[in-house]
């Protein structure tokens, strides 16, 4: 698949169908996740493929308990009420999130990312190849991370040693939805130029 | 260019000529970042796009300043000193910076952010689609985070509010290296099967 075609149409899919990823998709995919950059080439990322029903069934309880007690600061909801798509999907994350065949957690490893950079930095534009490989081969994914309210329990759950930590449970499987074109504000008001603020068209300056 | 062919040969490229980078492919380049996903698509995220010389030799010396400050917990360099291509590129990158024909500061919008989301999950994914888009074009980039050594004097520079948090500055422009395959340890080494340290030539468990 074309780069831009996958990036225009990699959608958030989290109703999946509980029937099995091949073996050799999920090496695909993580493959195109350690193609992405960290800082001094480190690469201080795992990734823990989940398939167990049962580790499955505890994560989906820490899930369940995140999304019952995490907010954002704005107050904003956490799935987009405006988007009945999305409302509708989001729920049904929350009720089968354990029938996804593939739970995949992404950790890092904190020793080896510098002082000034968030440890997201080396793991998350990795996360983003895999949604893209995923999306590429047509199986849906998403990124979450409310199991984090539950640190914890998921670090005891899988024997994750000191030092590691968890960043993204991304739900993997064959999708109910399909991929297709995103809705995102226009880089035009997002994208500032030179001054926080300056857009393109509310300044008179011309770009140099 | 081809998804996985995009993500194979996507390599930090540091050292860059002065030349400009027309505006149609920094638009596009914008384009491909924000089809990425954040939490509840609320896309806390804006990209400042520097060319003015003036900012990028601010910008250049607080880079500096993180380079002279900033260390890792392992006590690992910045930058791998027993790769000498990367070394000699980080020095470069050092040297140049204010000579990149653009920088592009990727920031996020805290209180959009669930309280258990690292910020970096909302603009790191971007921040890949930006440099993967980049390298399909034929332009270097690379995720740097340095500057946030100095994030006080970087908001102050450019007038960020309150409440936003710089999360990469990337240097963007015509590399004089080439991109191509990068050097990564294999994905059966840093992945694991149901529980932390279960690699599949471990494992005598076969695989469900």
């Amino acid at each position: 698949m074309e780069l831009f075609e996958a990036m225009r149409t990699q959608r958030a899919l989290r109703r999946l169908k509980p029937d099995p990823v091949p073996e050799e998709l999920i090496w695909q995919i993580l493959e195109a996740a350690t193609g992405a950059p960290s800082g001094g080439n480190l690469q201080p990322w795992n990734f823990v493929v989940i398939r167990d029903p049962g580790i499955k069934r505890k994560l989906h309880e820490f899930y369940l308990d995140g999304m019952a007690h995490v907010t954002r600061p704005s107050g904003s909801a956490l799935a987009d009420t405006n988007d009945a798509r999305m409302g509708r999907s989001a729920r049904y994350l929350a009720e089968h999130l354990a029938e996804a065949p593939v739970l995949i957690l992404a950790t890092v490893r904190l020793a080896d990312v510098a002082s000034t950079t968030p440890p997201g930095a080396c793991i998350y534009p990795e996360v983003q190849n895999l949604m893209l490989a995923a999306r590429s081969l047509g199986l849906g994914s998403v990124l979450t991370t409310l199991h984090r309210h539950r640190e914890k329990d998921v670090v005891a759950l899988l024997g994750i040693p000191t030092g590691i930590e968890t960043m993204a449970l991304i739900p993997l499987g064959w999708p109910l939805d399909r991929h297709g074109p995103t809705r995102r504000k226009p880089a035009a008001e997002i994208a500032f130029w030179d001054r926080w603020g300056r857009t393109q068209s509310n300044s008179s300056r011309t770009p140099g």
